[in-house]
């Protein structure tokens, strides 16, 4: 019966409770009993509260019981990247800075959950200040891959990817600055919506970058990201995740896109292409613009951004970051101001161009998630500061210009590397696509079974 | 005849060619013969395009014939800061550097008052790149004020200001960053109104700073301003002009706000009170805060931004500049990017407590719009950069923190100084309250005849 209730995926279990057949206190029963036995094992977890839980559960039930028109997630357990604020609670962002950090203020996004009935078990994992690809946190360690705990989990929301991946939660607000939400969806096998800048709000969110960042969800399929994306973004995306992808027409822009591509990367895109034109996708190929400028400009954006929120800790604290954390901080201290409005300015009229060159007339633009293999821990620790900069380059290659851009963007799982690790392709629309991008991952989930592919460390076989 | 249609106000005009009571061509006849007369005597014109005025003239009395449906402002004679671009045409932003630029877009505003029917007479002058509270240009010379030629016309849409006042036109559009429509408005006698910021697009209009700039009309009433923020908004603000402001509450902020002021106006401010309070306006007196911080964020945020837009110009043609205004946009080269981000980022909570303080529950504050008398050229010229810059300072010291709050404000004149040049108060509103401004100042028009007196300069006596 537990690992039954485990196995389900977040409209599964939401549809399950609804109907009854599966009480709100036992589905939270079971997520706290994994997240504290599993979840504690792969590092995935910071805080949990399991009463405050239980209580919520029981009173979900109840109304169930009551005959209530019951909202969207009622009474589903979630738990999400310690970075999203309840006004009280502690909220650490995966720093040392911040360990004792309690805000008065409660996120949109997690009041807009609890609107819609969802319970909020606590908090996951997370690189510190979400400042890594790799979900590196020097403090209190790496979360492991449920794949294989040698990889890394992706970050920096990579807790949620772990603790969704091991089946500890069906579903977990992330946030990606440089691709935070698709780096863990796509090293632990998971759908990690990036929204369009601005479309979910991110007050109550500690920021890193106010220009690049979003809020969005981690689940096992398109169709759970589709329900969360609808609570916390305030629009229905569930509708019309059904009707086919017939007609729609893909583009998969070369060049950039295909540097440092790994073989057994090539060939999993190549069998996803196959299944999306399957599927009646017209695949047209497309050719990026110079993405070394579109690099530098996100580059100059975030690093002054999240210099201005770190200024005073840089100065009077600089041992409490981790080295690897603090170098990609500090040289936004000494950008001119002119630089960065520049950067700002130009932004629309790259946007433009970039969907002109790499998009066309296309529904939506495949690429690589990752453009390598998962990393292990190891080889993304023990280089220098030199070896972890390309390291890190290699991982953001494909997704960082997005948030550039402001473009939403997805990471769906597509099979396995030669390790055993999830591979995945992003899906990345024009602005507010959102419903195209997770049309197209539904349609191809339902074709392909990778996102029913369980890892040993969910311990469910 | 001539005299007659020169007297009337935009409404007035308006109404009487859409009656059939004055052609578009007459109308348009006059204003191009003023504006080519007294317009160039006071140095308010840049360029006249006659013969398209009154070709477009012409088909606008024939669609009148036609009985066809008329738009807001069909056959309106009306003449720009030249700061508006409109495809084609040169516009030198009141620049050397720019004096050949043709720009190969229509700003936004310039298409809607086409839309509306409104007729482009041509260009005003302004201050070089609209950054001067005097009006000043050392390339194309002072524009003069219509109450004496001795007397700056405030700035920077200097031009706009006397061509109004001097009944050349009955509007104009001018841009305000720091004041720039509510100095001319003040010193001129006229309703110059700073929209809230964001309200009126500024695309196609020569940026200053972006964060700042604002495009509004410049009209010698309240109502004449409400027509024309109704076209340039897309929004109708005249329909609810006429309700009385029984009940209405006007805050009166002392502190800040009384530094500086000369007794005569003290003495303006009081009588403009007093007919306020006449009209059932409840009055309550309240304290702003520190405004040190907002002026010096209004500042960088303004120098960053024009130095920006100028960094190139200012290595490479620094000649080209007047030493005032160069003097002005170069220390925008120095500030760090953290600084500029750290200004946006406290602009909302700021404005918050500005509000707060200085508003409390009232409907709308009431300021000095200039807290001196209208200066002479020869005051604002003769002196070194530091006798000029603590002008600058005292001219706009009401007007600039308004544009870093990016609220609405709005100069309404109110009598004249000792030495017969007009005074203003300003009344400032929450953010889109430009309907509450406008009701109250169409009140107080109401009951004074300020803006029914015509400077000597205007030829009508």
């Amino acid at each position: 019966m537990q690992n039954a209730i485990a196995a389900l995926d977040l409209c599964e279990l939401s549809d399950a409770i609804a109907h009854g057949e599966i009480s709100s206190v036992k589905a939270t029963a079971v997520a706290l009993e994994r997240l504290d036995l599993i979840g504690r094992k792969l590092n995935a977890v910071v805080r949990l509260d399991g009463p405050r839980a239980l209580r919520a559960a029981e009173a979900a039930d109840k109304l169930r019981a009551s005959g209530a028109l019951l909202p969207p997630l009622h009474g589903v357990p979630l738990a999400h990247k310690d970075l999203f604020y309840r006004a009280g609670d502690l909220s650490s962002g995966g720093s040392k800075i911040r360990a004792d950090f309690r805000p008065d203020v409660t996120a949109t996004v997690i009041n807009r959950l609890d609107a819609a009935g969802a319970l909020d078990l606590g908090r996951l994992q997370l690189a510190e200040f979400a400042l890594s690809p790799t979900g590196y946190n020097e403090h209190y360690g790496h979360a492991l891959n449920p794949w294989n705990p040698a990889y890394v989990p992706g970050g920096s929301s990579s807790g949620s990817g772990v603790a969704v991946a091991a089946r500890l939660v069906t579903g977990s607000l992330g946030t990606d600055t440089g691709g935070s939400l698709r780096h863990p969806g796509a090293m632990c096998g998971l759908v990690g919506l990036k929204p369009t800048w601005g479309l979910v709000p991110t007050d109550g969110v500690m920021p890193l970058s106010a220009s690049l960042d979003c809020a969005g969800p981690l689940t096992r399929t398109a169709r759970d990201a589709a329900r969360l994306l609808s609570v916390i973004a305030d629009r229905d995306y569930e509708a019309a995740i059904g009707a086919s992808i017939g007609g729609m027409t893909i583009a998969v822009p070369g060049g950039y896109y295909r540097d440092l591509l790994h073989p057994i990367i090539v060939v999993r895109l190549e069998q996803a292409v196959a299944e999306l034109r399957g599927l009646g996708a017209s695949i047209i190929e497309t050719a990026p613009p110079d993405m070394a400028v579109v690099n530098a400009l996100m580059l100059l954006v975030m690093t002054v951004e999240a210099a201005t929120i770190h200024r005073r800790w840089l100065i009077e604290r600089p041992q409490d970051y981790a080295g690897q954390i603090r170098a990609r901080i500090e040289p936004g201290l000494f950008f001119p101001a002119t630089r960065y409005v520049e950067a700002l300015a130009l932004r629309t009229q790259i946007t433009q161009q970039w969907i002109a060159c790499c998009m066309g007339a296309a529904d939506l633009a495949l690429l690589p998630a990752i453009a390598v293999p998962v990393p292990t821990i190891e080889a993304t620790t023990e280089g220098g500061p030199e070896a972890v900069a390309r390291i890190i380059g290699q991982l953001a290659h494909c997704s960082r210009g997005i948030n550039y851009l402001g473009l939403p963007g997805a990471s769906v799982p597509c099979g396995f590397d030669n390790a055993g690790l999830p591979v995945a392709f992003q899906l990345v629309g024009r602005p507010y696509a959102e419903a195209d991008i997770l049309r197209a991952a539904h349609a191809y989930q339902g074709v392909t079974d990778w996102h029913h592919r369980v890892p040993d460390a969910a311990e469910l076989n």
